[in-house]
């Protein structure tokens, strides 16, 4: 008994991640009370960034330019890996980091049929082909998958001479060591640093 | 660092209810990432709903055209008031209620500063006064907001000489009653029925 133009707006926010019915029927209702301009200003978002809205063809990251804001400015010593664009923001709170990123779009993981050639790894290989990167810093999830892709692009960039790097694994600032698990504790303690 | 066109979209998905930034980066993302073609039903989706979108001139419902097909196809003998919208969605799943709706849109709630005159109670007299209704079922929430805009509609409506009802208090079906707070049991067991 829902009417039909509600409904077609629900089933859209249904398709956005992790959104259940209940959630799109608010979000629904919440667009329908709310005023004409917001919805105009929704519409226009979407479309802006869904057309303005294209890839660096430097490091992959979303960008409305050619090349993005990061990699036109810096150096491109030292190449700082992700899995996705939402952790090169996540990286740049780390005020002091003045490398350029290499977004992957996804990790090695077989179980999901994702090999090497699906993500951007020979994009990687040809920037570094180009020269002056000393460093390669693999800034993947610390899980199986990340620590997997980070182990592969290792292997290949070590022939080329580039030092490849890890984030540090261990406990986390704040956190309790009573609730930390083996294999973050058993990391935390081969990576010990003399003090 | 995070590229204008995509914080203007972040913004927009963070202006939905209990939407926090994460997750309306996580929707932008989405959007970003799927096809040309979803953005474009997404934003039709949106601009339809807002745009064709009204309300029932009779119960006050979403519709989009003058009288919702409830209000045009039922028996006006007995109406069922409701908060919102979507009580009157689920409300509809009681396959054998065969009346209308009254969407109050609200409760009275002091707190927050909403009198009998900020919400939909002056419509539902005036659908009364027309005559033909013979019982109000009040199914507005079972909390202290909704038990005070039972109450209220009640006071005005009796002198009218219409049966008002409330939706019945009690346990819920398949709960267990350990986990019953102590209001509802007291509810259950003024309610109780000889079986």
């Amino acid at each position: 008994m829902q009417e039909e133009k509600i409904e077609r707006l629900i089933e859209m926010f249904r398709s956005l991640p992790g959104v259940g019915y209940k959630t799109a029927q608010r979000y629904a209702y919440s667009i329908i009370e709310g005023s004409s301009d917001r919805a105009k200003n929704f519409c226009e978002a979407i479309t802006d960034a869904k057309n303005k809205i294209g890839f660096c063809k430097v490091c992959g990251n979303f960008t409305d330019k050619e090349v993005c804001p990061i990699c036109s400015k810096r150096e491109h010593k030292i190449i700082c890996v992700v899995k996705e664009p939402k952790d090169v923001i996540s990286m740049e709170k780390v005020k002091n980091y003045s490398g350029v990123y290499h977004v992957l779009f996804g990790t090695i993981s077989p179980l999901n049929n994702k090999g090497p050639d699906d993500i951007h790894i020979r994009e990687l290989l040809a920037r570094i082909q180009k020269g002056g990167v000393e460093e390669v810093i693999m800034a993947t999830n610390p899980d199986v998958e990340g620590d997997a892709t980070a182990m592969y692009i290792a292997k290949i960039l070590k022939p080329l001479g580039i030092k490849v790097s890890r984030i540090a694994q261990g406990v986390a600032m704040g956190s309790d060591l009573e609730y930390a698990d083996e294999v973050t504790l058993s990391r935390a303690l081969e990576g010990r640093r003399t003090i």
